[in-house]
């Protein structure tokens, strides 16, 4: 459960079909025409408006942006690991063995997890696992820049990475780290079945203890001089190369 | 030249290394610590500060949300396509005869162009090459989600796509949209050599007078029920599949 704050923040949400649990509405809001676009909105979509005192706003705002505008999200239905692994069965039955899980090690953006999610959904992987605590959990920016996809793939939150790549390791997943500390090139590792690709945080990478549980590691050239790649465009790449390794 | 407005966005922007013109300050401003942080940025990057009466920062303000502080960018530094082309010569000579150009047809997203200019230079590109009309420029916003590749790499804005298309081949360059309209996927293209990789725009993709402009189209299977691909997601995903065929 989250709060959104703010006329456009809302409005945006709404458009982008964020699963919200009610707006609601200082109680001396200038009806103004965004006002009155979040009103026929929320119409639209179901969504309950309650008109409360502004002080309770207050209350709640983060930021102190509300401008006598705010919006409660639904929880996020989490899946659990059991879910994914089921899902990546169908799959390799359905697709020549092939199956992918995406694992973030401590992704600490709520945009790059939706833009992971928006390329995974496209490439077909089964599901994503992150971390329980000090990582990004499912909010309204995942939503935004997974441009919806993030409600068609199962995300499940894990209190320990290494547990489950264990578990997945179990159902027959390679694990593979994509880390700038790997020797091999992705285009020399073995990418063929069902793997568990593991991704790491925007500052630290792959922490060494997941990269100890993982069976390979692997890593995209970076020939340019100035900047790393984005964690989400690094994903992307190392996904397409796990598709072209496993065409039909 | 652009004007970034409010405190945060200004900071955002000398966190973020933008060339600033000068910074605008009200001269009724509360100088609270926000303006503090600011004004001691400001000099430690010997940006210029102005105090200005109030009436000026409302009549430049397009949002009316500059909250008495204001930043000039510098005008950002485009090349020629001719910058382009030569750099491509040293790149490919270089390389193995490798080089690879970016062409944008009308990408309307400038954090979008950001992204794809922050991968770019991580492939090695030797340039984007963009058109001067209906189309995302370089802001503050491509800065930022360049993650400062902007500065290095070269780019071009140009009165019309197909002539610089025609431009590049024949200085010997081969020129693939990236289209979901190909039937050829991008395992399949021959991306040896040279080649002017052309993304479409986010709404409408490559338009059709480009792509008769093109030697020929690919495309990135995409297996999932919802979303379509980023376009920079797409275009490192591409350009990493230029980089593998030209492995050395």
């Amino acid at each position: 459960m989250e709060y959104i704050e703010g006329k456009r923040p809302v409005i945006e949400a709404l458009r982008g079909s964020v699963p919200l649990k009610c707006v609601l509405l200082a109680d001396n809001v200038k009806r103004d025409s965004l006002v009155a676009d979040i009103l026929r909105k929320a119409k639209n979509q179901q969504v309950p408006v309650r008109e409360v005192p502004r002080k309770k706003l207050d209350e709640r705002s983060a930021r102190g942006s509300h401008q006598g505008i705010m919006a409660e999200t639904k929880p996020f239905g989490y899946a659990g690991i059991g879910d994914i692994v089921a899902a990546a069965d169908r799959s390799a039955q359905a697709d020549g063995g092939r199956a992918l899980v995406v694992v973030l090690d401590h992704v600490t953006d709520a945009g790059n997890l939706g833009a992971i999610a928006r390329s995974a959904e496209i490439v077909g992987a089964c599901g994503i696992i992150i971390p329980n605590k000090r990582a990004a959990h499912v909010t309204a920016a995942t939503y935004k820049s997974s441009a919806g996809a993030i409600t068609h793939i199962p995300v499940a939150q894990v209190p320990n990475l290494p547990a489950a790549l264990k578990r997945l390791k179990q159902e027959g997943f390679w694990a593979a780290a994509a880390t700038e500390h790997a020797t091999d090139l992705v285009w020399d590792a073995n990418l063929k079945g069902k793997i568990a690709l593991v991704m790491g945080s925007e500052q630290e990478g792959v922490s060494r203890i997941v990269r100890e549980s993982c069976d390979f590691e692997m890593k995209l050239p970076q020939v340019g001089r100035v900047a790393s790649l984005n964690v989400a465009q690094a994903f992307t790449a190392c996904a397409y190369e796990w598709l072209r390794q496993n065409r039909g």
